[in-house]
Protein backbone atom coordinates (compact mmCIF):
# COMPACT_ATOMS: atom_id res chain seq x y z
CA UNK A 1 0.00 0.00 0.00
CA UNK A 2 2.73 2.35 1.01
CA UNK A 3 5.47 1.56 -1.43
CA UNK A 4 5.12 4.69 -3.83
CA UNK A 5 7.83 4.63 -6.31
CA UNK A 6 10.66 7.52 -5.85
CA UNK A 7 13.79 7.69 -7.74
CA UNK A 8 15.81 5.93 -6.94
CA UNK A 9 14.04 3.24 -4.63
CA UNK A 10 14.40 4.28 -0.95
CA UNK A 11 16.47 1.90 1.78
CA UNK A 12 12.64 0.72 2.92
CA UNK A 13 11.81 -0.02 -0.62
CA UNK A 14 15.56 -1.95 -1.13
CA UNK A 15 15.42 -3.61 2.08
CA UNK A 16 11.70 -5.07 1.71
CA UNK A 17 12.72 -6.20 -2.06
CA UNK A 18 15.54 -8.07 -0.74
CA UNK A 19 13.78 -9.89 1.98
CA UNK A 20 11.32 -11.08 -0.19
CA UNK A 21 13.47 -12.00 -2.83
CA UNK A 22 15.38 -14.00 0.05
CA UNK A 23 12.46 -15.59 1.37
CA UNK A 24 11.36 -16.87 -2.36
CA UNK A 25 14.82 -18.07 -3.08
CA UNK A 26 14.85 -20.04 0.37
CA UNK A 27 11.10 -21.35 -0.25
CA UNK A 28 10.25 -19.92 3.14
CA UNK A 29 6.37 -18.91 3.65
CA UNK A 30 6.20 -15.48 5.82
CA UNK A 31 5.27 -17.86 9.25
CA UNK A 32 8.65 -20.08 8.75
CA UNK A 33 10.39 -16.99 8.03
CA UNK A 34 8.75 -15.44 10.91
CA UNK A 35 9.88 -18.58 12.89
CA UNK A 36 13.61 -18.08 12.21
CA UNK A 37 13.48 -14.57 13.35
CA UNK A 38 11.41 -14.89 15.81
CA UNK A 39 9.14 -12.25 14.56
CA UNK A 40 4.69 -12.49 13.97
CA UNK A 41 3.98 -13.20 10.30
CA UNK A 42 2.37 -9.83 10.09
CA UNK A 43 5.66 -8.16 11.15
CA UNK A 44 7.34 -9.94 7.61
CA UNK A 45 4.40 -8.77 5.95
CA UNK A 46 5.06 -4.95 6.89
CA UNK A 47 8.78 -4.70 6.27
CA UNK A 48 8.21 -6.71 2.26
CA UNK A 49 5.52 -3.63 2.15
CA UNK A 50 8.60 -1.44 2.90
CA UNK A 51 5.93 0.13 5.70
CA UNK A 52 8.73 -0.28 8.53
CA UNK A 53 11.37 1.83 9.07
CA UNK A 54 13.75 -1.07 10.61
CA UNK A 55 16.61 -0.94 12.97
CA UNK A 56 19.97 -2.01 12.88
CA UNK A 57 18.80 -5.30 15.15
CA UNK A 58 16.17 -6.19 12.75
CA UNK A 59 18.34 -5.93 10.05
CA UNK A 60 20.67 -8.40 11.42
CA UNK A 61 18.12 -10.90 12.29
CA UNK A 62 16.97 -11.25 8.89
CA UNK A 63 20.64 -11.45 7.57
CA UNK A 64 21.06 -14.69 10.12
CA UNK A 65 18.18 -15.80 8.99
CA UNK A 66 19.14 -15.65 5.79
CA UNK A 67 22.55 -16.74 6.23
CA UNK A 68 23.85 -13.77 4.42
CA UNK A 69 26.50 -10.41 5.25
CA UNK A 70 23.38 -7.53 6.73
CA UNK A 71 24.82 -5.25 4.38
CA UNK A 72 23.78 -6.93 1.68
CA UNK A 73 20.57 -6.57 2.11
CA UNK A 74 20.85 -2.97 1.59
CA UNK A 75 22.52 -3.56 -1.85
CA UNK A 76 19.91 -2.06 -4.53
CA UNK A 77 19.03 -5.62 -6.22
CA UNK A 78 18.82 -4.02 -9.63
CA UNK A 79 21.67 -2.56 -10.04
CA UNK B 1 30.60 2.53 27.24
CA UNK B 2 28.74 0.10 25.63
CA UNK B 3 30.37 -1.09 22.97
CA UNK B 4 31.56 -4.24 24.13
CA UNK B 5 33.59 -6.67 21.66
CA UNK B 6 31.85 -9.80 19.90
CA UNK B 7 32.95 -11.69 17.26
CA UNK B 8 32.84 -10.41 14.38
CA UNK B 9 31.90 -6.88 15.30
CA UNK B 10 28.06 -6.25 15.54
CA UNK B 11 25.92 -4.22 13.19
CA UNK B 12 26.22 -0.86 15.20
CA UNK B 13 30.01 -1.06 15.55
CA UNK B 14 30.61 -1.63 12.22
CA UNK B 15 28.34 1.28 11.27
CA UNK B 16 30.11 3.81 14.15
CA UNK B 17 32.87 3.17 12.70
CA UNK B 18 32.37 3.97 9.17
CA UNK B 19 30.99 6.93 10.68
CA UNK B 20 33.56 7.88 12.38
CA UNK B 21 36.11 6.80 9.11
CA UNK B 22 33.74 8.50 6.45
CA UNK B 23 33.59 12.09 9.16
CA UNK B 24 37.49 11.67 9.92
CA UNK B 25 38.13 11.07 5.53
CA UNK B 26 36.17 15.10 4.87
CA UNK B 27 38.02 16.31 7.91
CA UNK B 28 34.36 17.32 9.58
CA UNK B 29 33.70 18.07 13.48
CA UNK B 30 30.56 16.05 15.12
CA UNK B 31 29.08 19.81 15.11
CA UNK B 32 29.63 19.74 11.21
CA UNK B 33 28.93 16.38 10.20
CA UNK B 34 25.55 17.20 12.73
CA UNK B 35 24.98 20.30 10.67
CA UNK B 36 24.46 18.38 7.43
CA UNK B 37 22.14 15.98 8.97
CA UNK B 38 20.31 17.58 11.13
CA UNK B 39 21.02 16.10 14.05
CA UNK B 40 22.27 17.23 17.56
CA UNK B 41 25.99 17.24 18.38
CA UNK B 42 25.26 14.55 20.79
CA UNK B 43 23.64 12.06 18.57
CA UNK B 44 26.17 11.83 16.35
CA UNK B 45 28.59 11.18 19.55
CA UNK B 46 26.40 8.27 20.90
CA UNK B 47 26.63 6.97 17.38
CA UNK B 48 29.72 7.10 16.87
CA UNK B 49 30.06 4.90 20.40
CA UNK B 50 27.87 2.71 18.90
CA UNK B 51 24.75 3.57 21.51
CA UNK B 52 21.82 3.31 19.25
CA UNK B 53 20.12 0.99 17.42
CA UNK B 54 19.59 3.17 14.23
CA UNK B 55 16.59 2.67 11.59
CA UNK B 56 17.13 2.71 8.03
CA UNK B 57 16.30 6.78 7.64
CA UNK B 58 19.29 7.59 9.82
CA UNK B 59 21.36 5.15 7.51
CA UNK B 60 20.14 6.98 4.46
CA UNK B 61 20.94 10.74 6.32
CA UNK B 62 24.68 9.53 6.81
CA UNK B 63 24.72 8.38 3.55
CA UNK B 64 23.64 11.45 1.67
CA UNK B 65 25.58 13.65 4.63
CA UNK B 66 28.74 11.29 3.35
CA UNK B 67 27.86 10.94 -0.26
CA UNK B 68 28.06 7.22 -0.37
CA UNK B 69 26.03 4.59 -0.72
CA UNK B 70 23.88 3.45 2.26
CA UNK B 71 24.50 -0.18 2.37
CA UNK B 72 28.58 0.46 2.14
CA UNK B 73 28.01 2.41 6.10
CA UNK B 74 27.57 -1.66 6.88
CA UNK B 75 30.51 -3.08 4.80
CA UNK B 76 32.76 -4.16 7.73
CA UNK B 77 35.89 -1.86 7.40
CA UNK B 78 38.57 -4.09 8.07
CA UNK B 79 37.44 -6.81 6.16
Amino acid sequence: MQTKRRKPANLREIFAKNVLLHRAKLGLTQDELADKCAYHRTYIGSVERAERNITLATIEAFANAFSVEPFSLLVPSDE
